[in-house]
């Protein structure tokens, strides 16, 4: 019963993560009238409360992965038992896809229509690479010295990495096939998101084993627990 | 006495609430000069700060539910006497409607006029269900593992629901009636409250028998009391 | 000595808050463009976060006060000793014109130079009314539950005031003379100074009552200690 | 070992630090349509966030720094060890400059290239010193009364800085030097760094005795710990 709760949190908080990325940037880009700064803006502000929310409401069930990255470097480090990790990464495709469709239906566009969003070259790449690495790093660390303000900067620094990558920062290989599917602000041509997937896993493996390094796993009596929650 | 505090916590907390919403939904649209975007991007900053504020003031004597949804779910929780709930929720209109009064006067407005604002059909009462069913999911399962961030936990959701929602994310029938008496950016036409305050209170309900599944009510001793507060 | 203290941390967070208030104003209106909702989003934003600092900074040795209207609540609820508070009335309005000085200073205009920006009316001071009654209530309310919230509450709660009252929120009687000051987007015109301070003096009496009743001042033992600070 | 891992998370959370300021500006600078509020605003809240989590995931190992006239002040209060100060300034500078090269490298520019933006003038420097007194003030009051919040306090200060300041607030030599080489949206012309610096210096001495006048080292049992991590 409970790995099925943590599967149902996966998947569920996969689905609103989605919903909000996609939902937002469909209503910002909207109401922006072409003021593609305004638009990003509102969608990195968006996210980033909605992050916040989505990680305190389900990281004490599930961990709050919501990201395939995130649930392998977990289980390399021991943190997610093996038989876990193909039904979390099932779970959160299966989620976002979900979300995307909720996010269209309210907006009353189509379930699924493929993007045309080109996001392709070594820029992007490299700025999934970065993106992708900061977010593990970001993880790791504060999951190791001060877990009860993990949800905070996560959401804080994928805020920041709306802006300051060149790719708005998907660092999330679930999140990328789904907004494939979304011919709105959020989206990713479907050819494109093998590029950014590769790179995602590139900086995941390489902030896993730096940040393992850097934070070797430690006694939990020495963990500050005064605003730990998860 | 303890009872009657409740009552003035809901009803002056919601009326906080309505002039937050109402009043910077004016401002916005007044200095905005015709971007949407950067009008909406005000009102949902104003009412995320303005709501971590009201919640953090009034949650330790009533709750801070300012939303006869949520009591409705708190009842059926067995977190509110079953015969608090009408005074609550009657509080909470009367509170609405007397924070929409003082945004109006504030602004040089009519006290209360009806709002010709049309929202209405599928995607509006989808956005409704969603908004409301997120709303309470946070607060279920926040207050169950780590109370102390239920305010902001809150606030960042309904912050981020202001933009992913197709509808701006009412999710509180009070507060639907009440922006009926406000034709100003926050109103609602009032033929149209009916199917919000539907969408919502499906939505609450879906949200409440999901959470409490998902978070079962635990003995206090296994909830995070560190950053607790109400 | 301590007392000594006391009065410099009022005077030196004073005079930050006021170049915080009013430097920001004035790069915000320079670079909007002439959209001043952009302007007040940054004025705001600046704001509410520079607060947040200069409580944390200053409230464990003063009280992080920086306004006259919150020492008298504080004396009448017996928390500043009555012989404090000439002296910490007077530091607080010269701090706020020290940063009026350093503000203009650093943006090449006069030290002082009267504001001709005309804020007067009913509207204007039922505004002020209450913006200040919430700022006492938010202060009172979390102060005597869950004090270390209080710096992040009170910044939350004038962000989102700066756009929920048609004045912008002074609620200072220090801040609104200092503005006089000041012929820039934060300013007001010296004629109209004593008709918001009355409405400040006003809101902040009846907050002080209604909130003294609604949470009535409980032995320390009672106060959520976990994230308590000042 | 200790020490070398000290030394990587002063240069990574640098190197991540300009990343983070220098990657934002090109975006936002690239986006906001010639709206230079916007992309500031952007900017800002970019930083802010970025800055949260970067002190979040580096602070319990080497203090998260990432700026020379912090490292000096913490090693004249004895925080730092001296023969660890010169390693710290120049593992930063080298950090940021790398920071530099990873931001431009994102997108599309060329690795260094000099910055023709002027920043020069008594406003100027007379912002920088009241900037970095603030830092300087914010992270001794805070660290020794709350150290629990000083992430959060040091974040918020400076994406307040960047709007009350009339040269943006870069508060950091290291930020500086590398800023020279970067012809975008935050670069400063290298001729210009000198005076920046000069005043950063001695914004930071002053604040460095005044505050530890005001806030003198106190014993450990003192500092309020339920929320500390660093």
């Amino acid at each position: 019963m409970r790995s099925v709760k943590r599967l149902v949190a996966e998947g569920l908080g996969t689905a609103f993560l989605l919903a909000v990325v996609v939902g937002s940037g469909i209503m910002a880009e909207g109401l922006a009238g072409g003021n593609v700064a305004i638009a990003l803006l509102a969608n990195a502000i968006a996210t980033g409360c909605g992050l916040t929310a989505l990680i305190l409401m389900f990281g004490a069930i599930s961990g709050a992965h919501f990201n395939p990255v995130v649930s392998l470097s977990e289980a390399w480090q021991g943190n997610l038992p093996r038989n876990e990790v193909l039904p979390y990464i099932a779970i959160q495709i299966a989620g976002a896809f979900t979300g995307i469709a909720i996010a269209h239906s309210m907006f009353g566009e189509p379930v699924f229509f493929a993007s045309e969003h080109v996001r392709t070259g070594w820029s992007q790449w490299w700025s999934e690479f970065v993106a992708t690495f900061g977010l593990i790093a970001v993880i790791i660390s504060t999951s190791r010295t001060r877990p009860g303000v993990t949800p905070f900067a996560v959401a804080a620094y994928i805020t920041s990495a709306y802006w300051f990558t060149a790719s708005t920062s998907f660092a999330n290989p679930a999140v990328t096939l789904a907004r494939a599917a979304s011919n709105t602000f959020a989206g990713i041509r479907p050819a494109d998101t093998l590029g950014f997937i590769a790179a995602q896993l590139a900086g995941a493996l390489i902030a896993t084993i730096l940040f393992n390094w850097l934070y070797p796993a430690t006694p939990a009596s020495d963990v500050v627990a005064s605003d730990e929650a998860n």
